[in-house]
């Protein structure tokens, strides 16, 4: 049984995780961090796991975690995880972290994009970027997993084929994505009311978003080349869910048939990513609440350029769900386990 | 195994039999039964389950299906599964029937409101109303089960303390309901378009909903008195969920903490209904896709008057769930199985 | 031109009265009073009104804004307009305050409810509770007017003949209502975020809610005798609109028709009342943005209990719109005046 | 007194239509055309209409309605204007057709993408593109105006003084563009349902969508040369509004305030096109119920693109509104009469 630690409980992607980890087989809760509320029940915060949860949420103690769990998640805002991590943390336990903090390589932009100091600069190369069907093996041999970002996970897995097989011009390529609001967290903003999301819609980070150079570091990497890309990411009126539109330019022609058997090469041995029919756009709906993504590719012919859309549960395999599928590999497990559920629908 | 048929199933209940057998460790799917959809991959109608089911729908015969099937699920409009029964079929299998075909024990209150004539009323009083928490015992030993309607499964759960303690007016009871859209179903009316219900709220069927008479009969039951009631379902712009709040007179003043007793002494043993504590207020979101009830109540000292809410998943707990939860027991399992998914939030 | 001071602009109801009094031909608003964007501009905070409202938002200084404008409007918490009314300003101007500060009579059941001390209790005998359809006259020659409460507004009018004509008993009434979430104001809440409201319901302030005395006020004036009601408020997953669903016993056996054609005596001749054609259940979105309340009543001939259904906007006739209905009616004009908007659908 | 008659008026766009003209001072509704509800009264289907609108539904006599009416308003599927269609008809009466029967001057494209027949292709060069920002000249001599599309109004505005100007390479225009659900029509379809559209997100249309041609054909003229471009509209979980976000490469280098200062130069002599202050993203709920296209830029310096953003209502500016602006220039009006109400909000 894997002793689970979690700090940041209380958010939502902390309250996704809790849900997830209470149905895995092989793990247990020990530890419900929540700086806000220590000492409540935390089934007063989340009503839902009253009679489940019978636990009190406890302070961000890493060090007195590190001796009661085997892994900790921190789901925390950035330079959490990085200002508590020290060696002997790592000795005793093994960490993911779904903040930002350890996805970026390189320390300076990290520092221009987040705006803040990195802590622990010392631990970004051991860091493993948790995006499973690109990083399956070394994630099997981390102790500090990154876990991607929301977007970046959908993104990536959208567009990976296409910039591994060198089949499009990198510097043309555009992500256009758009998000359920629960991707911005459970703080009391007016920008987040519901009178204020409801029956609305905008871009927002335009060009500026932070999730930018972390989709551009792993492009890159399957590009073999530096890419650099527009992303713009947009607030719907829905709890759940991330839909990625990406266009890009062929190089030379290809046709839609040669670009879809690409996709099933590298998707049919992936259980979480589903390529879909020919002619089925992907919906955020019909992965609700699952660890799947849902892709589909189209050929533009009068442009030449390829559309790609990626669909998937922001608050699942865009982080708790992602998180477990990582702690999965770390400890040995089938990614899978406690992951199988069906998304649910309507 | 318990091998389960299901007619209807790309209804919305039907397609949440389908999700949660899925996850059921003890049972398979064995006949997706679908007239519209003959001959279709079930996952083309629901793309949620591609590449998780892999069959195709069938048509409803009942008969072939008997032969199949442990169970057989009803997942259709009125009038169907009692044309469909025959002894025959009863004898090979078990039937758990979620329309309304066998929940009233009088074949004239039938016809009177569904307005259509019973093709099978001899089974009427072998029938089983699968409410699980007060018809356990029998529904372990039946053949035929009449899964409750949605309405009534939150109505009767919420107030039957009140009525079996004979601690309110029967004659006062007023039942304010209101329901997810999920609950019209999936037919293409223009009265259930997203622009239709969305940002708007109604009653409807007032004082003339079918689910009434269900309600009186079980109440009665419970007051060992013939119960008359005031109903009134509403519309609401959410996909899942029914929230019940219910209106009663006190015989005689009784203290709010004596309810509350009350109200434990019935639902503390129960797995599935949660009483709440004191002062919160059940919310549908808080048992979203799980089998939960959450209940609690409120004295109204200065009118007297008792006020309990009830929350559930139409879905589950008022459709598929509880068919569930009655298949579980039906075949001597924990009625628990398949069914211990946390409610999702947000 | 009436010039009309607003303090409190920036809040929803304020807002709706920016909307409202722009389309008005014999207003002009002089001061958005804003304390909490003091000096910013008001379409930065209400960027619809970009290129429409040049103005900055003022400060709450009463006095200044008495010699500025012919009538000022408080769209803010309770006990503001009672802390800074004084006769000065009152002989310079007509105030109409949208608060609860002058809706009770008795200051003790105010200072009981609301848990704050009155400041001004000496204005309550002559403030007249502005539900212009009931209190036209006294409105016309008011200084101060009462802006009724949301809920009462609908409630109220939905029962009015009722009591007046002495046709139910008056222990016997019951109100279920359910509200948008504009309701609950632009205060940053985590109860009030999109993912915490959006696909959820649930039942709030049940048997404690502080528009229960202001109902009970305004319905014992229309029985002649005093009423104790139960009342409970639902929040529901929409951005406008109030439904009340009421319950009452008759007294004696009276028909439907009969309560049709006593409705019609009383509704036929109020322009913002409309009474539905029967078997037609008043919806929140036929009457978004507009003035107009929609009522209905159908008879439960089987409890010989009354349903009365209510919908209106609870920005408009629930707050601005009455509010500019005031106004009319107390500045000599029609009180139509600027009101005339149909409402919006889809 | 301009007698207006609507062929269509019960689709969302013809409703809408109803609602701007009822508020129109120099226009006057003659003539509610509905095949499907021939006979009802008009407020019977649309009850926001209850009290105001007192007429009935009448058929698709067009000939009998030229010598009724000033202006016809043809808010019906494509194919139905361009088949009732004569010189007659033209020679008595003004015709605005909302469909696509008239938009695009090459009839084999229309029938290409339209796969139907044109009935009266010799209107084709006639009719003028009522884009009233672009060819408001034109409109004013019109007897046959095309009303533009939802999509193309919104995308043509954001990106028309880019090409104008010459600042983009015309081949690297995207336009992902996402939608209300008015946007899909009244029609009883499944994929409108509101449990299949709630919670939800997707692209649809994907490099096939009908509105493509017809922002190629406009933003040609624009260019001086042919346009081809990819579009990409999706469905969101709204009732109105269209977000527009479209991307282009510089042709070479040029600065944001460059670029603000030509938006500002085409769009600040313009009333309902509002170009928003630098770093303010457009949202679809600032100009609901208006007939305003709020539009931004933003450079993107480290690939050289811009990406503008438009937001509008679909069923106002995107279709009744516009047409009412035709209307009002094709009849020497202001073209801003009855459209000047502010947006609604929350």
């Amino acid at each position: 049984m894997i002793r689970a630690g979690i700090i940041g409980a209380t958010g939502y992607a902390g309250g996704e995780l809790v849900r997830l980890l209470l149905g895995h087989r092989e793990a247990e809760i020990v530890w419900y961090g929540s700086r806000s509320y220590v000492g409540e029940p935390y089934a007063s915060v989340y009503q839902n796991m009253f009679q489940i949860v019978e636990a009190e949420c406890l302070d961000d103690n890493m060090e007195e975690l590190a001796d009661q769990a085997d892994v900790i998640f921190t789901a925390t805002p950035q330079g959490l995880c990085a200002s508590l991590l020290q060696e002997d943390i790592l000795k005793k336990t093994k960490v993911i972290d779904l903040s930002a903090d350890f996805r970026l390589k390189d320390v300076k932009i990290y520092e221009d994009w987040y705006k803040i100091k990195h802590a622990s600069p010392q631990y970004l190369s051991e860091a493993v970027y948790g995006l499973c069907e690109i990083n399956r093996d070394q994630v099997k041999k981390a102790r500090l997993t990154a876990n991607p970002g929301c977007y970046p996970t959908c993104s990536i897995l959208s567009l990976y084929p296409l910039l591994k097989e060198g089949l499009v011009d990198p510097a043309t390529v555009i992500i256009d994505a758009k998000s359920g609001t629960s991707g911005a967290g459970r703080g009391a903003k007016t920008d987040n009311l519901f009178c204020e999301v409801n029956e609305n819609m905008k871009a927002y980070g335009v060009a500026a978003h932070r999730h930018t150079p972390e989709i551009e570091e792993q492009l890159s990497y399957a590009a073999g080349q530096p890419v650099t890309l527009t992303f713009t990411p947009h607030l719907v009126p829905m709890n759940r869910g991330i839909l990625v539109t990406a266009y890009a330019s062929l190089k030379e022609k290809v046709s839609e048939e040669t670009l879809r058997k690409i996709y099933r090469e590298y998707y049919d041995p992936e259980f979480f990513v589903r390529f879909l029919p020919e002619g089925v756009c992907p919906q955020t709906k019909w992965v609700e609440g699952s660890n799947f993504v849902d892709v589909n590719v189209k050929l533009d012919p009068r442009t030449n350029r390829v559309i790609v859309m990626g669909a998937m549960d922001n608050l699942v395999k865009g982080a708790a769900g992602q998180a477990v599928q990582n702690m999965n590999l770390m400890f040995g497990l089938d990614e899978r386990t406690g992951l199988m559920q069906a998304p649910m629908f309507p």
